[in-house]
């Protein structure tokens, strides 16, 4: 039996779950992996506070020292979140030669290098699994099942508040607002909702996915962003119309150098396996040359699902000589010779509230064609509002930059922007 | 640089998929992993045959000796298929000191026993990922991601000839003959297809799946087994108007030391993630007491999914070192104290042919309440045959051996069994 020693930083809701699946699974652990588990201390930032588990006063400590400077814990389990002081602890830890699991996506995409050189520097481990869609295997698969593959396409739901937002507002046609109050009175969604609703999480995650899935780092700075507090319930119902579900999605596409990472909201068909992940679920949906598509789908969130995939980093913690490293990981910038592409190619779903008369169509149309945009359907609601009507377009594969500009020489008098929505998932 | 020297029994489509995909993907696998791989021998029947792959001749063999028992060979990778001679060739390779990749569920769910304690005696590794759901990363996932999961449910579509039938007769309302006709002239049902439609193929990766999952080895003599071959369209057809899309499901659950694994057709209902699964494609949707719902998707078979999955497990052979292997594996019989449950509970979907006229409902009803059986929704087909109508039934949860029991009591001249199959995922 292998006796491995745990410190915790934090012991909130994820820190007590893992107490408790610890507590739990321990005999079970022992006799499969032959390892047994002691949490010596735990750093919190008031002891006296109720916690989920039942955690004995003295392993309660609020001196950081008392984990990370202590040579008898051999693994560091960070549950704090956020990027500082989590990133310097993390470090500490490194550096007293203590192998590190962390839930912490936005510590690990914006100091990835720091860590994984410090780890490589005192030869312990960096584990991560939790980072990423919570229970959802994604990490290890993309390291240890996907070697053979190249990685040509990554699309995923990988923020569950707004995956939770969005079905609601498809299945009880309520507007964002309406929604995201609900969602936060049910504690579903955060106070102050920014790090969620406007794609930030999902760009950390899909930094983090993207370059295990690219073997090369790509910075959550080169990551285009869009949130989806913009959407109205109109969009969510013409789409639902046209057989396509919306969906916070982050998409990484890769075509020999030249890479597109982008996190924004779009449509996918309704018989694409990701328009039947709903509420807070996750799922990565991918395709490698060899294995052709593949998706994970599971609890991207809780104090359970996420105490699962921690536990299972600890164990690859305790077990593992030697640790194993990304070999892109110890670069703070993308590899000169990527390129970033601002000009993908997709379909696009286009919104207009155009005036109710002859010609309005044709010039519609016209503004589209000058820019190389072709239309695949069309929809014209009946409906006047002030003299204008709904159009729903969806586009062929056109460019980005040739929407954004046909969209801007739309002449006002004939046509307004209601929404412009980026459809994913067609071509597979 | 750590060289590896392969060897390999049998080369036809699997074979040639890894041949290639090793040629295409060395420089990655140098960079990344550190590994260089070369094929000394390949064991093929006719050395004269074309194949997938530029093989050179002087590497093909006809002597199985010169793959098995040269020293100079680290890793047999096996794509012959069936328990013999594969399994002794296994075993031999095995005594010789080499780690084995094999994609045969048939030999490893008939002699894992034999297998692993050859391995364990020898100090070798024993891989095989790509037995189980081709690409689908699912072998690995429940040896390297679930160590904290209690897993009390596991549901797979894990046999890509009869979900490709099953689905097709729900697209195209067509007879199940019909569809197998056409699915052997494309080459994607076999000239004998009974080791896929009668469900054996999916019973032993069911026996190979449950047994990771429950960590005890349930033979697949202990699984219950009930194949396609009687589906008609008329029952795929009232499913779907009940929204439930009809499977070969497999089936594994545990409750304590109670265990139920079964494959069979069961109708799922059309919004659980399983219903999406279509085609060829493979899925396994498995709940654990700390990860929740998870499910993994993609390709089940096919040259490149499967060199795929082989190619990841030749990585792991070579790297390993110690290789592990399950606790359960060197029982060639269930652990004692485990239970095979004949009695499970489950909801049942029923049709039978009804005589038309007033009371037939009522003394069909009586039968079902004799035995306990509740029923939830009831549909009478307006169309009468010979004097009788179709009454589908969907039951609330009910016991298998009291539903054939109420089955069997039915009176011959009030309503005949057109067919009775189980539904599953309702109560997730």
């Amino acid at each position: 039996m292998k006796r491995v020693t745990i410190g915790f930083l934090g012991c909130g809701n994820v820190g007590s779950g893992v107490w408790n699946l610890l507590e739990d699974i321990a005999p079970q652990i022992a006799h499969r992996e032959g390892l047994a588990f002691t949490v010596k201390k735990a750093l919190v930032r008031d002891a006296g506070k109720a916690r989920g588990a039942q955690v004995p006063l003295d392993v309660l400590t609020q001196d950081p020292a008392q984990v990370l400077d202590d040579p008898g814990i051999d693994v560091v389990m960070e549950f704090m979140g956020g990027e500082q002081p989590a990133t310097d602890y993390l470090l500490r830890a490194l550096a007293n030669g203590k192998s590190v699991v962390t839930a912490n996506k936005m510590a690990l995409a914006a100091n990835w290098h720091l860590l994984q050189a410090q780890a490589q520097a005192h030869g312990r481990g960096l584990y991560y699994e939790a980072g990423v869609c919570g229970a959802v295997p994604i990490i290890r698969v993309l390291a240890d099942s996907l070697q053979a593959n190249r990685v040509n396409k990554l699309l995923g739901i990988i923020n569950g508040t707004t995956n939770y937002i969005l079905t609601r507002m498809a299945q009880e046609g309520k507007n964002y607002e309406d929604v995201l109050y609900d969602a936060q009175r049910l504690g579903l969604a955060e106070p102050d909702p920014t790090a969620d609703v406007e794609g930030f999480d999902a760009a950390y995650k899909l930094s983090i996915l993207s370059s295990l899935a690219f073997h090369a780092h790509v910075p959550v700075t080169r990551i285009y962003r869009e949130g989806i507090t913009n959407i109205t319930a109109q969009d969510v119902a013409y789409g639902q119309q046209m057989h396509l579900t919306l969906k916070l999605l982050a998409v990484a596409k890769r075509d020999g150098q030249l890479v597109q990472v982008r996190v924004h909201p779009a449509f996918v068909p309704d018989d694409h396996p990701l328009a039947a992940v709903s509420g807070a679920f996750n799922a990565v949906f991918l395709q490698g040359h060899a294995c052709g598509d593949m998706m994970l789908y599971g609890k991207g969130a809780g104090d359970m699902p996420t105490a699962s995939a921690m536990v299972s980093d600890l164990v690859q913690a305790a077990r593992a000589t030697p640790h194993r490293h990304p070999t892109f990981a110890n670069q703070a910038q993308a590899p000169a010779d990527l390129n970033f592409d601002c000009d993908w190619a997709s379909v696009y779903f286009i919104r207009l509230c155009a005036v109710d008369r002859p010609g309005a169509l044709a010039a519609i149309a016209g503004c589209f064609a000058d820019r190389g945009v072709s239309i695949a359907s069309m929809m014209q609601k009946s409906t006047v509002v002030d003299g204008r009507v709904s159009l729903v377009f969806v586009t062929h594969q056109a460019h980005e930059q040739s929407v954004m500009r046909a969209l801007r020489e739309l002449d006002p008098a004939v046509a307004a922007l209601g929404s412009v929505i980026r459809v994913e998932g067609l071509e597979s």
